[in-house]
């Protein structure tokens, strides 16, 4: 009975994936281009933010971290999720074998695709991301923190698309698609307590480190399901696989927490470095000052 | 066996239709009335919150918004909350084959009519909203934040109602019901947040959009569950369904934050319309010296 | 199968209330005691609170409220709540048939009496929070808020003992339970809020509620397991039951909203006639100005 | 069947342990050496934040409390953690029968000996605390609460891992590391909001004592899956032995929290009775004057 239910869920992956894919290759890249894209953005939010720390610290924005040039970098976020969003979209709808933008087929009397739909409503709404990022650039009266709360949104969405996105499918299938949804369900808080808590340093590279954990996650999930070597995929129902996976993914995350912290230690000593041919006598002088004020806030 | 049990749930949710809609038209405009009235609401709360926040951006609340008719204005929607709740309650009571306040059947010996008491008990705490603003618009020595908390209760209540309302029916509308339990949730969380950190317009947004899904999805259940068109209801059992409604629930909630959005663009426009006919030559100035103390504060 | 399941529960449950009540009637009262007591704390929550509020708008604690009295009547509630838990924890353990302090039964070779324990353990961290009521007013050094962190511990505590209370028992035994747990995880997360935000006088109020709403829920559940007048208790495996006990709870709720309004306005009714005959003039005044202030920050 | 299964799974873990520890002596180590650990962090935890608070309130830090005792203890801290967590996970990697750095067993094509690879991955999550505690006092650029966010990011990580840990084990095995998960994930959970609320020493009191109920709880498990005394394992499928645990559990918690009551008592008797030899005059003045300040905000 279990061994017929098994069989049956098999051939229905298989003709699921018959739809979209000729070849196993293609679902692999399916998940890597997710995986690029959040190691890309998680990337550059850590960059962004450390920046912006550094520079705020050293109270010498006049040089390297004027307003107007952050003022442009964000606008440029902005276009470019946009871009990406709409590419995603497009992607979803006119591959070869894709739905077209056919919701029902009447025909066979059964919804088109609806995984392909799945990714396309994820992508609008990190489009809106995007948007947000430019209405707030061109019309002062927005506030600025309207730009957390489309990202909070985008990842809520997300994991609640994620969430139900595996119905009937493999154990192991589902455990690492679980493993995406916890991860995207805690990026989300972190980016609602940002929208609530501002200008918390931490907090933002917190959130840019679950960003790479979950774009190096997306690429494990394509290691486990689609080899992209050819070899067959993972033994789907081995209890072993899971316990393995579970520490996968905390590696994972101590990766990324290691990449944000050099990442950290890079950018101060640029800035640090680039100004101090600049004015090298008065940095040392503030840098005291500040110290001895910190470590009385601290005690 | 499942078949057996399947056939005694449509029997079981055919006897329970079968007390209060001779018509399977009933149960649709069951659906679609609190539906309506959370659109509207959630119109209200979102033109209201963006009203507020462009005069209070404008500084010029002398014309528009003056404290006298946002007053009046509060108390008319207590009146309003209070005299639709006490419709609702009447409604779910005096309607043909209705309770009549008969809570039990001694004659059968059964529960006479509980999802009828059900939604008399939401109506309930939806008018409590109602007199919470009355009362605090009478008593001066009431904390405002009262609203937010009677709302936020209003919404738990509803949520833990909806959560108990659907034992022993079929899967798909058990989904659909859930996800309104979701969208309640969320909606109640965000009043409690609004209790707790006051004045923040983008939260009162978010809620005004929540609101606006959950009457949409209230029109959406009515018509997976009671199509109006009088065609058979949608296949309960089939995941395909599922998967679908996963995405309509997000496309319901992009569609609500366009709508909010586009009521901010047309407050905006018309408030500023407005006051350039009184005074042009002076905004021009207020904006600009607002513009550089925000994006300061920004960074 | 199910039904030699069911018949050994009954069994079960006669055997561990045979032990401690030789009367149905006696369970009734097991219920009844911890109801009122939460009825009581509540009511005392409710108007300490309201009274504090009002004595601090009007600005006249010189003569109702002074500080000396509130100092009093703090000592004395964490004296009244060591006393009723050590009565209760005495109660527990020396009734006729209990467990005499005796954990382990190493003739039969089994636990004695582990529900009887499970109270037990409950009343020990109620009377902490009498403890730290105590503590905190005799030695200075310590912060006023341990009270609300052992009042939230305790009501944790309660929480997690109830979760873990009815394993193996009937359906409706079970859900009644489970509110009992929701609505102490409230109560507690409540406190928890009031042990970070201090002195608002809502979130004091809301949990004087959920206190008074957990109060009467033990009389619901003494009523609905063990009847009083003797007839047979209810069908335990009835999905109807379960249907009506969720509204019941809302209208708990309901009943104690109200009672927490009047007295509110008992209360400020109260201070206020009181005022009035010594300084009817003065307050007038501070009233008109308080008013406007607080429109003002409203808007 | 279900013996069949019972059978089964006895095997497994007596193979599971086969592999690792040749005498079930083995295993109750295994628990009380992460039990002992977390009992002496918490002790120290307790009595660094007692001692900081009272120094803090007596305003006379510069006897006792100098910052740079502070800041050298913090960095032994530090130091001392990442000695422990280098000690843990060599020792996970290297005991005689050990998975000696090898993840996977290609000759037998399983995963080799993933349970230690489990407690290797958390211990390095507690170096990374320690990493932190080292690099916040070498470079002043670091904000000081990294440390706080790293400490509920190594708790967080553990209770990840725990949870996935039992993946096919026994009825009580599963229970008591249930409870385990949901001490730490609390402990978590208030070093987050340590992180976001900072200098409360009720929140840092209430993680010491958390702390201390996570390292009783490990040898509690050590005595009950591998007593060390020789005797027999309790049994694994009774129901009376969760309900014992529950409140077993509850009892560890109070024990925890009369410690620290009692370390806290004598932290300060020490402070106070040190300070009265140097300057008995000014503190009592000092003290009233605090007394009276204090309890004005309080009302």
């Amino acid at each position: 009975m279990l061994d017929l239910l098994r069989a049956k869920m098999i051939n229905d992956s298989e003709g699921r994936n018959g739809f979209k894919q000729p070849k196993v290759m293609g679902s692999f890249i399916g998940h890597a281009l997710p995986g690029s894209f959040f190691l890309i953005i998680g990337l550059w939010w850590c960059t962004k933010s450390i920046l912006k720390y550094v520079c705020k610290k050293q109270k010498r924005t006049c040089y390297l971290g004027s307003k107007a040039l952050f003022h442009r970098l964000e606008i440029l976020e902005g276009i470019t999720l946009v871009g990406m969003a709409l590419t995603g979209m497009a992607g979803e709808q006119f591959i070869p074998g894709g739905p077209y933008l056919k919701l029902y087929d009447y025909k066979q009397g059964q919804w088109n695709q609806l995984l392909g739909w799945h990714h396309f409503t994820m992508y609008f709404f990190f489009g809106l991301i995007g948007v947000a990022h430019i209405l707030c650039f061109i019309f002062s009266s927005l506030p600025f923190c309207l730009i957390k709360l489309m990202l909070s949104n985008a990842l809520f969405v997300e994991a609640f698309v994620f969430y139900n996105h595996t119905h009937g499918r493999e154990m192991l299938d589902i455990f690492v698609h679980q493993l995406l949804v916890l991860v995207i369900l805690l990026t989300g808080l972190i980016a609602f307590l940002e929208f609530l808590v501002r200008n918390n340093v931490l907090l933002e590279l917190l959130r840019s480190s679950l960003t790479l954990l979950q774009g190096s996650w997306f690429f494990q999930i394509g290691f486990v399901l689609y080899p992209p070597d050819g070899s067959p995929a993972w033994d789907l129902v081995d209890h072993e696989n899971i316990m393995f996976l579970t520490i996968c993914f905390c590696w994972h995350y101590a990766v990324a927490l290691v990449i944000v912290g050099m990442n950290y230690a890079f950018v101060t000593w640029l800035v640090k470095s680039r100004l101090k041919r600049l004015c090298s006598s008065e940095i040392g002088l503030l840098k005291s000052v500040e110290r001895e004020q910190e470590s009385e806030e601290e005690m």
